[in-house]
């Protein structure tokens, strides 16, 4: 594998980090490259933990802001290597980690390199396992090993937002959500309790939610209940004594993790509910001096962001955060995953506008 | 370990073959135990394929009976080693393979040994593979590698049968039931179709369905449809694109494969639904001389066997069977299966009886 090469331009740059594939759990080569292109650069300190990279300026700014990206993609479906695609006119770049969130990644990796004299401090970082656990997430480990690091004035993180500035993140909590039987040969059914029809009534509930939409700060959040996985079954001929459904709840920043916890509780009343990840959401946190400069500099109306991000991870730090990346959030983790080659370029310059204007 | 005594009583025997774990696939450590234990008994020709072993008389006696039994269990389920218990003043031996079916495996091989002067010629049959896909079955390679080893006027396969005979059995059918959706990013769900809610109707038909009795022959056969898998998800954030579940249909012998396939189809209609395994039933066959002649030996009033068994394989190929075993068939693949000794005894008492008169 040849060194990266930051002088290639963002679209360049982010053909190729796609083409090296980062699964959660798999990014270490990718965190290599990242590490030795950016180690020898004068103007940066780089620190490492584990896959994930922290390069920052000390030049004796007033005011120091975080800008921060995830390394790792869901799994591939066959959709690497990325190809040039055009759809509709428009020059698209499609592949798994286009969208979620190598494009923001090639950006901030470019001017991590090139703005070595910008108008606030800077503090780069590029984790792990950012789509998998909150438990494994590489900021999270970071930010117990090193919490002096993440002192920050304000905090971009580069996820997909169609180049717009989305604000706050919706909370995010899995439950397993079970039913109990008694296993006894399929033969003879009626001598076993079958724990995978007793999950009917967890599908249909499920499949009749209408999820919530909740005005936050004057953005409007919408919710999501969804069956991310289902398992159940012992053999072939044997009536299963186990079913388990895991769910995931994305919550508007209203409401706690607790409360949410409630609420999921509440919809599987009767059964059996056990929260195995969880994350509070972000308010928006646009009313910040360096926020509200950064939305007149990029000239952008601010939107929602439904996802979770580590914008939260920020927030609870007391670090007001905002999404600020190239790709339709909507097509991240789709098997059609691309992103517009324009907004790779349009991000790069309002990043680069803001932070080089004195 | 040490080599298989067929001289301990039958209940000894089924300890100690019970102790020696085999579940499918993992038979080969029995299998070499009685191998062994009858390659030097010089009545019996012995021949080995795979883990399966065909031990035969060849006394030229007019009529010839096989007698059969699989050495598989179903998956251990912390019921490993055999304990002695006493439920309800009746001494039990319990654990994986007590009822399904090693006890009728020990009453055979006991026998085996030990009557060298039948009343007819035997063909004594122990195989692999009974508890997994029919394609599997030792029984079947057999049948297709040497059909001459199937030449039989009747068959008793040691099926538990709570030491009564049971005629025929329930055909057994295994499919597939799919739905299809569209991955996206659980934070943005309403871009993608969740494929595991797409199931709720299916788990909803599965929990409503009344399973029929059928009059077959004058024996009465109860039917079963019941999930015996069901799986889903990619990961704890990605709207899952794909579900299945596992179904098995149990149905009477009156309904063919090819019919017991339409009805499947017809419960999950709007689904797609593909045939994975399939097992012809057997019609109870208990008109035939031999079958007459055993039935008035032991004294039993026929009765309808619900699971699919071995014997469908031998009437496909002429041969009318029957099942007549230790154990009660409902406790078979249970976790608190477990054998009445007293019927250990009294199926060998039985067997012996019958196959010792003039």
């Amino acid at each position: 594998m040849p060194a990266l090469d930051l002088t290639q331009s963002s679209v360049d740059l982010t053909r190729t980090i796609c083409d090296v594939p980062s699964v959660s759990g798999d990014e270490t080569r990718l965190a290599d490259l990242i590490h030795e292109a950016l180690r020898g650069l004068p103007h940066l300190e780089v620190h490492r933990d584990g896959d994930t990279i922290v390069a920052r300026t000390g030049l004796g700014r007033d005011r120091r802001v975080a800008i921060a990206g995830h390394i790792d993609t869901v799994p591939v479906n066959h959709n690497l290597p990325t190809r040039d695609i055009v759809d509709d006119g428009e020059p698209y770049l499609w592949g798994r980690g286009t969208v979620d969130m190598k494009a923001g990644v090639a950006v901030q990796l470019k001017l991590a390199a090139e703005l070595t004299d910008p108008r606030v401090d800077l503090t780069w970082m590029w984790y792990d396992h950012e789509e998998v656990d909150a438990g494994l997430n590489g900021l999270s480990r970071l930010a117990a090993a090193r919490p002096d690091l993440f002192a920050a004035d304000f905090a971009i993180l580069g996820e997909p937002s169609n180049g717009a500035v989305e604000g706050g993140c919706n909370g995010n909590l899995r439950v397993l959500v079970r039913t109990r039987g008694v296993r006894a040969h399929s033969a003879r059914a009626w001598m076993g309790e079958n724990a995978i029809h007793a999950a009917a009534p967890i599908l249909a509930r499920l499949s009749e939610h209408r999820p919530r939409e909740v005005a936050v700060d004057g953005l409007v959040y919408r919710e999501g209940l969804n069956a991310v996985r289902i398992d159940g079954g012992i053999a072939g001929n044997v009536i299963p004594d186990l079913c388990e459904v895991e769910v995931n709840y994305r919550f508007a920043p209203s409401r706690s993790v607790e409360e949410a916890g409630r609420y999921v509780r509440d919809v599987f009343a009767g059964f059996d509910v056990d929260v195995v990840d969880q994350a509070s959401g972000a308010r928006p946190g646009l009313d910040a001096p360096l926020a509200q400069e950064f939305l007149a500099a990029v000239g952008a109306e601010p939107r929602p962001k439904y996802g979770w991000t580590d914008v939260a991870r920020f927030s609870a730090l007391g670090v007001p955060a905002v999404n600020y990346g190239p790709g339709d959030p909507s097509l991240a983790h789709h098997d059609q995953e691309r992103v517009p080659l324009a907004q790779i370029d349009e991000v790069e310059r309002g990043l680069r506008a803001w932070l080089s204007s004195p």
